[in-house]
């Protein structure tokens, strides 16, 4: 199961009722942050999860919205004696940002570990799942990230017992341990099928379109997109400044699932409402359009759900996400 | 009218339920705030005060929780399009450590003035208000700060009338000017009578009980000082790390309070019950004892009021105060 909670949703600044964009997952006892900024150890502490367990911290970019509320974070992890390693991702430069704000943080019981984005994309794997960077475009160096649970393949008892692989072994090869066992060597896939659909989680805020973001939200089960404004005069504010609108993400969500409809053969145009309401025309498990949640509110746009109603005429699984919003993703023979 | 507020009451990290603490006071077109931890501009957002027209930040020392929500709130004022240059008054360090935070917040539309205290008291004039900075006894070097507004005597008509002072100049005089008339000579202090009790607000935070607190207090209106812990027997983890507890900042209080009663033949011991109350034996405006707000609690003082019962039988005006505590301050002729 991938634990997922969009933290905040606001762009530039933390309000009172709206904290900044950051996205927390939680997946086989790991922790993954993306963003840390003003207050998002507060709206973390507000959904009671902890921060003492994350384990990876990944920045899009350094603008202070995403990175300001670090210092506090590593404090406030520290304070509760967390002792295990910590692993930063981000864009070039990260020692030079981070360890300026350190300045304030000096003192920290565990180690911090930084990892610099070299490529324009790059998997970074952690054993069972993997963080992917690609970049997109901003007015400065900036990346969305997708996590990615792969599954391995149904165990094959027939195959199994028709290569005589000894009983001893089945276990460690369905966990993907590869035997030698005199001059004999048993692999992995000597037990499994085929590879089955796993987990996806594409996230991306501070960015124009792009065809990247497409590309790595192929196969998503939940693509979380900036839609910083929903007035449609704002486009060219939107392009000035790099960022993307409510309906330039639906445009992208649309032609993701257009894609994955396409090869699961699953009629997501038929999908209506919002995901909540999980109108699919399909079998849940079979519906190959990912839901998509809008955040990074730009400060003036206080009532995102007033453009829904356009945004969903492009996107129809599209949501207006809320501080807070929160999936538990399940394999699909996980599903209730 | 000195408007004061503090925005927060926590110490250490900010919590959902409580904001760090931080003080907001605003005076003839000025506003000054003292410490700026994370959620600090949230706090004040949520107070309904902004932080555009800040002139003044003031410092305490470089601990997170009093100087990590600097970047966010220098961002936000400047994309409020301020222009006017900021002051920021700090132990030394300042321009090292504010710097570190700017790798943020890099480009601004305003100057920023650093200020650096190089004494154990330090007075900093802006004509109609003070601001006095006085070292504490924390494990870093750390200042508490006094608001000083001082009042001119009132304008004595038989003093100038016997001096004939001609009228065109009164209001010039009264308003502070030195004139030069010929070879006459007029001065404000002809015109004049003593000063007038003005308005003062201490504040002092993160540090063991000092004499220096208890100086600088003296003639507070308003007391606001750390009560990090309630519980008796936290006596021990305050000293080691440096911090007072609700019963320390009320014997200081206290002492404050005994002294400006021997010097106003106030009976201050009479006041009962909480400030909100206001049940001072004597007329309000004759009362010397100032009310005393704890702020700073550690995260583990979830409800500071269990301990006032017996924090108040130190010092009966003490308040556990909460987040957005507020008062206006009245020189004495203009209460109501």
């Amino acid at each position: 199961m991938l634990d997922v909670c969009l933290l905040g949703t606001g762009g530039m600044m933390p309000l009172p009722y709206r904290w900044l964009t950051s996205l927390m997952m939680r997946f086989n006892g790991k922790s993954i942050l993306i963003d840390c900024g003003e207050g998002t150890q507060i709206a973390m502490k507000e959904k009671g999860w902890s921060p003492k367990p994350i384990d990876i911290i990944c920045f899009t970019h350094y603008h202070a919205d995403h990175i300001s509320g670090l210092p506090g974070m590593l404090l406030t992890m520290g304070n509760a004696e967390r002792t295990e390693p910590l692993t930063l991702i981000g864009p070039k430069g990260l020692p030079r940002v981070a360890g300026a704000l350190r300045t304030i943080a000096p003192e920290l019981p565990f180690e911090i570990r930084y990892v610099e984005i070299e490529d324009n994309f790059q998997r970074f794997d952690f054993g069972d799942f993997s963080l992917e960077a690609f970049r997109v475009n901003h007015n400065v160096v900036c990346y969305g990230y997708s996590m990615v649970v792969p599954r391995a393949g149904r165990f094959q008892l027939d195959k199994v017992l028709e290569r005589g692989i000894p009983k001893a072994y089945w276990s460690r090869l369905q966990k993907g341990e590869t035997i030698q066992d005199g001059d004999k060597v048993y692999t992995p896939d000597m037990v499994l099928g085929e590879p089955r659909k796993g987990l996806k989680v594409t996230y991306c805020t501070d960015t124009r379109p792009t065809e990247s973001i497409e590309r790595n939200g192929a196969g998503a089960d939940l693509l979380i997109l900036e839609g910083m404004y929903g007035e449609p005069d704002k486009l060219a504010k939107a392009r000035e400044y790099k960022h993307m609108t409510m309906y330039e993400a639906a445009r992208i969500a649309a032609k993701v699932a257009a894609q994955a409809a396409a090869e699961a053969a699953c009629g997501w145009e038929k999908a209506a409402g919002t995901a909540a309401e999980a109108a699919c025309g399909q079998e849940k498990a079979a519906c190959a359009a990912p839901e998509l949640w809008l955040t990074h509110y730009s400060p003036s746009l206080t009532y995102p759900e007033e453009y829904m109603k356009d945004v969903r005429k492009i996107y129809p699984r599209a949501v207006a996400a809320k501080d807070g919003r929160s999936v538990e993703l399940r394999f699909e023979e996980d599903q209730e």
